[in-house]
């Protein structure tokens, strides 16, 4: 996507800040403040870690000069207050929406006190609404602008990634078991006289363990170890 | 989900506070903090939108107390040093893992300095990470919980809205066509010569504009005016 990232009249430089930070870990480049207070914009360019998205912002002195070159306009909300007047899609179908059109797109947030006017809304094509629990809450602003940036990112085919781990081969798995057997016996944990039934718990037992093969050799280790001292001599 | 969000020794209760408001907003309420920095919590509790969050919020020893009672415990992070010892999750498939969870569920985050320590990870069952662009650089502490906590709540299935205005019936618009088509005559635009090509653009024109049978009205009323003026004899 071709994104402006557009921020109406903030007032906290932490928030600047922040936005631009989403903006470099989510990798969009193109910063708009629309009246920023002079300050705040002044003490944001010395932000950690976004350093070059905040060089690089623009200032503009309305609303509509910001937006002037994008194809489509969408502001964001997380309040579900004043409207009426416009499309209001949740986050997830707007991204969509965003991510298929091919010019280029602002994404507009209002004011960390007010949010966006009725006036900053007119100029916008519709609203996306991060779907918060509560409508009476409004977001903070870098958490909002990081929640977008992600919805616009994020992989929808994205699968568990299987564990990178090599299982053990089922005859180390035997011989883990056999030792362990051996290990327990010469504990007392094992008793002779029941002695079928416990070998079948325990060999359930360390099945469910999925050992990897990459850690069979310290788990045999270990239990040869502690056979060799069950049967060393006493001192 | 029933989640128990794990700060590991926070410092900054700007930080704290914006935990608990991302928490707020999505509709999570457990906050457990881990060797939190003293004073950052106590000023933490003093964030606004977010205080019965915080009030709430417990503080442990260790990370293993912290998570004691969960069946799942799953390590956030956004870079990628260090993970090779575990199964490491993208955000959109871990969010998946953790809501087909049935019992209590960890989510770890790490301090805002050094993220996870190996020591922290060891009590994780895998780490997931939030796709970022650029590895190296960390996302600030209270944004990677709204990213994280936004995927858990986020909903595949969301369709765009279709716009709630009603379109208006053809009747409408036709009526509007041939007003305007009456007001570009009057006004000099259309050339009686190729009078019908260009009203076949025009008609075309006016159906682009999908006019809601709200605003039908209006467009009518200015054009009537238009037309009245283009009439009346001139004084």
């Amino acid at each position: 996507v071709d994104l402006r990232v557009v921020l109406v009249a903030p007032r906290n430089p932490l928030n600047i800040g922040a936005a631009a930070r989403a903006m470099a870990n989510f990798g969009f480049t193109t910063l708009r403040l629309v009246n920023p207070y002079e300050l705040a914009f002044r003490e944001a360019r010395s932000a950690v870690g976004a350093a070059s998205i905040l060089a690089a912002a623009e200032e503009f002195g309305s609303l509509a000069q910001a937006v002037g070159d994008c194809e489509l306009v969408a502001g964001a909300t997380a309040a579900a207050r004043r409207q009426l007047q416009h499309p209001l899609h949740r986050l997830e179908a707007g991204a969509q929406l965003i991510r298929n059109q091919p010019g280029p797109v602002a994404l507009v947030f209002g004011s960390e006190k007010f949010g966006l006017s009725n006036e900053d809304m007119s100029h916008c094509h519709w609203l996306m609404r991060i779907p918060t629990a509560d409508f009476n809450l409004s977001m903070n602003l870098g958490q909002a602008v990081a929640v977008c940036l992600y919805e616009l990112i994020r992989e929808p085919g994205a699968q568990p990634q299987p564990g990178r781990r090599k299982p053990a081969k089922a005859s180390d798995i035997e011989q883990i078991t056999r030792l362990l057997l051996e290990t327990l016996t010469e504990s007392g944990y094992l008793n002779p006289v029941t002695a079928e039934s416990s070998e079948q718990k325990i060999r359930r037992l360390v099945r469910r363990f999925d050992i990897a093969a990459e850690d069979a050799p310290m788990i045999l280790g270990i239990l040869r170890q502690a056979l060799w001292r069950f049967r060393a001599p006493r001192a």
